[in-house]
């Protein structure tokens, strides 16, 4: 089974290629593939939502390794997720309560094994990345996890009208998703009115547009060029439908 | 046979993990190879000159998967280029015609087939992530491709007198090579006068100089230090030998 | 075994992947992980520490691709370090020094092996990528090393008492070994004084700390912020324990 990395670990720093480590040695015949190591720090509420709209891009039994964890070290939760054939291991903050909130199917449980040396800023290295090692090789050996009720952190199922991520090219996502975006609807941004079409060739260079993306939700983009750049767009800012 | 990634998709970015899911799927015993996946978005022509030179590092039979592609979405025509016993994917936007014309041997495809769900706005996964992952695996099923007599775009088999490419380092490639390269020339970059040297130890600390570079390409650089910043140099300035 | 990269190649740029093609075609079997390629470049002594540090977070065996060369293309030596059953390749720049220092048993040896074709500037890719390949592969054969029996320049085996990291939290980590920390010490960073903290947790929002990194470092932080750019701490700046 593949693992998939999704953190803010950085993927110009010295931390994924110590969770790598890790998952080779555990688990030496999974393809760990990164998806994304340079969420925004911190912002654990965008990561949910944007991990739901992703995962569907990744075969089923893949295990997601996910890690923005601001509270590493207190006392927050642990935990490993199974919903619709794929697994989902991180800490109980939120960041998986979007995929749990709108899964068919999901089992929570509590991560009950800790490593012999867990440092204090580290988990991923040192708890989550084995977890998930031994989940993608062949299985947790029993007395590793509790079964858990409910998530002490949940977004909810809803979708979140914000941009939730922006790309180096300067396409903001936000949190909406294709079926409850509005055909010949307008967007509204603080001021501005953004209007939608379905690729960028169809509106003339440098106009902003709204689209549905590869990933299923609603994005503002701007032709050849950055539409957060032009439009001043951050992650954390509404967006509503006019009208 | 080894894929290699050359694309604008960003490093940092949550597209290249996705493509990597699509490959690993289809041509699993594949190894795959970040060359670039930072290459400066929707400059097509710097790019198709950088290809030409990287091109030699890798083995014959590497499959080249080449995305640079502002066009995505529109009707732009989308290729297959077997040259010189490397394979390259992407679309006719001239990305790949540096390559095509400067082969000895070159054989073009227009790609007919389609995916089930192809996305307006990422055929890097949809698209030709697929088409590579089986010429890597065993080869592409009759009726994908159709013979290409030529390509839609082409920028030629001539050196590019620009900026082409500028690394972290500031290092300031052009799109001259090695051959046409003057023993004892001076680079003009505006009014700016720059003298050759073998190596970057050979002159003083902060001084600019020319070398060939390991891929073959006349580069500006400064010893220990950012040619780039110095000179103020940007992709796409022009480069010209004095006299 | 598994080759461990530890370089200022830009995990953005086009070199990184041309060592991994290198690697790839000579040690098929070898699992390739990406410690670190954005060490600030040219900055050879901080990396020497940093590398010591990491060098624990992967298994016996592992060998360590090591490149910050600002001499490449000038006569400065190479070598390979055998210390404590973990392999490491490199030039002779003070770059392994600090492991070999510190290590309970070093073996040094000078790489006499070229390749046919060595260019100026990338010996990452010519040179050390085919020695480490070949030692995580079978081993190099006889002739390609000579003992040597002390390295060209060497930092020692001492704490530095600098920042040598910054990460993209914005956490500052110096060369300060956790055996080395006082507890209940007091960090001094120019005028400001550091507290100690257990984790980031443990104190309010914003507040600057200094604790023990996952690598066993002292590190200051800051809780849910950057500490390098409240306290504007640059890799160099010196720091000293008050009293």
């Amino acid at each position: 089974m593949d693992i998939v990395l999704f953190t803010d670990f950085g993927s110009s720093d010295i931390y994924v290629g110590q969770v790598k480590s890790v998952l080779h040695r555990l688990a030496p015949q999974a393809a760990v593939i990164d998806l994304a190591n340079d969420l925004p720090p911190f912002n654990v509420r965008a990561a949910a939502h944007l991990l739901d709209a992703l995962k569907d891009s990744f075969p089923e039994g893949s295990v997601f390794l996910c890690v923005v964890d601001p509270g590493v070290g207190t006392d927050r939760g642990t935990v490993v997720l199974q919903a619709d054939r794929r697994w989902y291991v991180g800490p109980d903050n939120g960041l998986l309560s979007v995929v749990a909130a709108r899964a068919a199917q999901a089992r929570l449980s509590s991560i009950l094994w800790r490593p012999a040396e867990l440092s204090n800023s580290f988990h991923g290295r040192d708890l989550f990345a084995p977890v998930a090692a031994r989940i993608a090789a062949d299985g947790l050996p029993p007395g590793h996890l509790r079964p858990l009720r409910a998530l002490a952190e949940s977004f909810g199922a809803d979708d979140l009208e914000e941009i939730i991520y922006i790309d180096h090219y300067g396409n903001a996502c936000t949190g909406i998703r294709a079926a409850h975006a509005r055909r010949d609807g307008v967007l509204l941004l603080g001021e501005e009115r953004i209007y939608g079409a379905r690729v960028f060739g169809d509106v003339p260079r440098g106009t902003a547009l709204w689209h549905v993306n590869s990933h299923g939700l609603v994005e503002i983009a701007s032709s050849l060029g950055s539409a957060a750049q032009v439009l001043g767009l951050r992650i954390g800012d509404r967006v509503n439908w006019v009208g």
